[in-house]
């Protein structure tokens, strides 16, 4: 136990300090470290298989929509940028230019690719004939770069990784559904998949994409009740198609402009695992994401027969299971423990010479600790059902969390202490003007989230100037 | 058959000009486009297809000898660019560099990786500790920027998509083993996926990557002749471990340099299937790199029946074939025939009402044209042989052509008329100077492609200079 104490004390205290324990957990837990490159982070093995894993989920499930996997370039010319005067104002002042290449001064600076609006809408006018071509349903898994001032690992990174998906439609009702579809599907990813439950609406128009007319987000809440905007479906009606001439032959031989949307999840998503689950003892991975479900500690390893009979039930779980060994020499079984636990591995299995001899092991549970002893030959089973178990009940825990860091306020007073005193999502009726938005933003510190798909009349006045309310939203700080 | 003749020269003649034949196929047949980033190119649907195909096959044989993902930043401080001589001389002529950002001047310039051994070493400096850490065997998928002043399609393009790996190890020996274990994955990939036959060897000191002790090659012969660099594995020993101090307590507590390898494929080798396999009619894919490995073609599709039993043909085999129906009603079934070989398309189905009465449809094979008429309750174990008698089929049809295109020669004339007859590949036997490889290189256009594994003793005389032979050595012109 001396040693488990001494072991925690290298990550800071959750409770205290949340935002070092944050970072903490990326480094200990072996998920990313600091480059030589400012504001930019090395997304090491560990963190990468969360990727990974996202990836492929929402990637199945995109190409199960009709979605098709495409690579456009990460240069854009500056000119292609300045299109649309909405989206540049937005992305400018974060853009990093390439100036120099081949030992020459460029003609014209290339801005990095913050976002592919501009590219797409530029292939797509080269393309588009017909109505018959329609719709293009595009998306590309890549690297974006926006020059933040100040970074988080994973939350907040001048480059992070993405995919960004692009559409373009025949129609405004196909385009607006696409946006929803999407939608739903990071719904998925991130209920199903990351075992977050996830706020869905509408962003304000202070809060909406550059260029966009509608956005929709979905969004999560950490452990210290901020929130986390953490997945985004956009729709531009023809505010790009235009400017960049994406227009088709309708059915009526008419030329027209196309429908488009855009939407993304990115690598930020690793940092709403990290923040929603995360405890005092380090990471916690729902098992369906977690890059190590299961990992087997043989306990007095030196003796005869159990490291063998540990790798023997590797080999006979490994079909069904991400399982590993710890066969480490210079480490102590409490160390493994611990470092288990910090990494967030869902279930641990403990075997050692009384349990071979009793046809049995341990399995410890990530989520609640218990302690369940195992007949080896229903391991298989036991594990499974774990395993589902821990994910539901991760997705559970998290819920009561929002449950509770989620109130009413009617009046400003009332917004105030509440946020204060329970920081997390605050509800409350709003007029549907920016100045009010701002106001809250100057008092409460909080932004409005989204003005989610199911309304609620919680009074008739908007809490910040008692005028007619027309909205209710959410409110929230923000990481 | 008018139509089919009209179709075609849309693509330029194979035989008359080679170049413009392949970029039409990548346009033509929806494998890329031109974008308005001068040099770089949208990789489309189709061709991105194949892409992921290539990366699944080796992300998997990677991962089965214990390589994990990473993702490292893209953007690399000059300053460390700078510290491995040779290295920054090879590349530095082809950087892209940023220089603004966040509508500020950079205060020092930051380079877009052509390649990232400096970053991997920096970051492996900053963990590395003991042996018992080693090796480290990461990878990352991902896009790196050179700036090439001619480009081609997929084969040399200002920014392209890639694997990278970089590993450290305690040993030379470990090290080297790496090297050549990965250089057999890249043959397995091209040989076994791709169906196209390797050249294997060692990179002259001239031909090897900036910074190697040892560059190993897999190179692949073009339709027209020409040599493919296909993939490459390094051996750096400490060249980069020393400058960058990536070095650890060895068994004996002695600090000592770790011993480093790197290795690559791109989408370069899109271009090798390309150029390999395609024929006047188009592209030709081998079936398992193929998007669509069967497309079924209706015909008389406005009579009963006969686009159900097209869509429930489809649904009856899509569980083990990637296979599509093409039930556009804008264009005729010749049409469509034509956009099957263009696309390169494994097999066609071909399938009317009195087929349906029959109950039997036509396959026809793409690497031959073979028609067969098949049953169909045998379809599915047909289509299966079929296609592995394909993939197998176009390996051995290239690998005629290599056998039928490597010559050998004894003296300058004979090489110089040998590859101006028949171009391809020239053995002969060189006696190691530098001087003589840029001798061959002036009076024929052919690099050095390699010092294969498999030695033969042609003569003992060099075949430029006369003096004593070391080595054999295959050349080559090149794309």
């Amino acid at each position: 136990m001396a040693k488990k104490e001494e072991f925690v004390k290298d990550i800071a205290n959750i409770d205290e300090d949340f935002a070092k324990w944050y970072t903490d957990i990326v480094r200990k837990a072996d998920l990313a470290d600091y480059a030589d490159t400012k504001g930019c982070i090395a997304i090491k093995p560990y963190g990468y298989a969360i990727w990974e894993n996202i990836q492929n989920y929402a990637d199945k499930l995109f190409k199960e929509t009709g979605v098709k996997n495409v690579y456009f370039p990460i240069l854009i010319p500056d000119s292609l940028l300045q299109k649309e005067k909405d989206h540049v104002e937005g992305f400018a002042p974060e853009v990093a230019y390439v100036t120099e290449a081949g030992g020459e001064k460029l003609d014209e600076k290339l801005c990095i690719r913050p976002t592919s609006e501009t590219m797409f809408s530029t292939l797509y006018a080269k393309w588009l004939k017909s109505w018959r071509d329609l719709p293009y349903v595009y998306n590309q898994w890549c690297n974006v770069l926006r020059w933040e001032k100040e970074t988080r690992p994973f939350l907040r990174s001048r480059e992070f990784l993405w995919q960004e998906g692009h559409t373009i439609h025949e129609t405004e009702k196909e385009a607006k559904e696409r946006t929803i579809q999407m939608l739903e599907i990071y719904t998925k990813v991130v209920e199903e998949l990351l075992a977050i439950p996830v706020l869905r609406g509408r962003k304000t128009e202070k809060e909406k994409f550059a260029g966009a007319d509608e956005t929709y987000t979905i969004e999560t809440l950490t452990r210290d009740g901020r929130a986390l905007q953490s997945g985004t479906s956009h729709y531009f009606g023809q505010n790009f198609t235009k400017p960049f001439e994406v227009k088709f032959q309708n059915r009526e031989g008419k030329e027209e402009y196309a429908y488009q949307t855009s939407w993304g999840i990115s690598t930020r998503l690793i940092g709403a695992v990290i923040m929603g689950h995360g405890d005092e003892r380090g990471l916690k991975l729902p098992p369906k994401v977690a890059p190590i479900q299961v990992r087997i500690i043989p306990i007095a390893m030196h003796k005869e027969g159990v490291l063998e009979k540990a790798e023997e039930l590797k080999k006979s779980l490994e079909k069904d299971f991400r399982i590993e060994v710890d066969s480490r020499d210079q480490v102590s079984p409490g160390f493994k423990f611990n470092d288990c636990e910090l990494k967030g591995i869902p279930v641990r299995i403990e075997i050692g010479p009384r349990d071979i001899e009793n046809g049995e092991c341990i399995l410890v549970r990530r989520d609640t600790f218990e302690k369940v002893v195992v007949k080896l030959d229903e391991l298989n089973t036991k594990l499974k059902e774990m395993l589902d178990d821990i994910q539901q009940n991760m997705f559970n825990m998290c819920k009561k969390r929002l449950e509770e860091k989620t109130q009413i306020a009617t009046n400003m007073d009332e917004f105030t202490k509440k946020i204060n005193e329970n920081q997390g999502y605050i509800k409350a009726m709003w007029c549907g003007n920016v100045e009010c938005e701002n106001k809250i933003k100057e008092l409460t510190g909080a932004h409005s989230r989204c003005i989610p798909f199911e309304q609620e009349k919680l009074s008739d006045k908007c809490v910040c100037c008692g005028k007619e309310a027309r909205y209710m939203v959410v409110w929230g700080r923000q990481y």
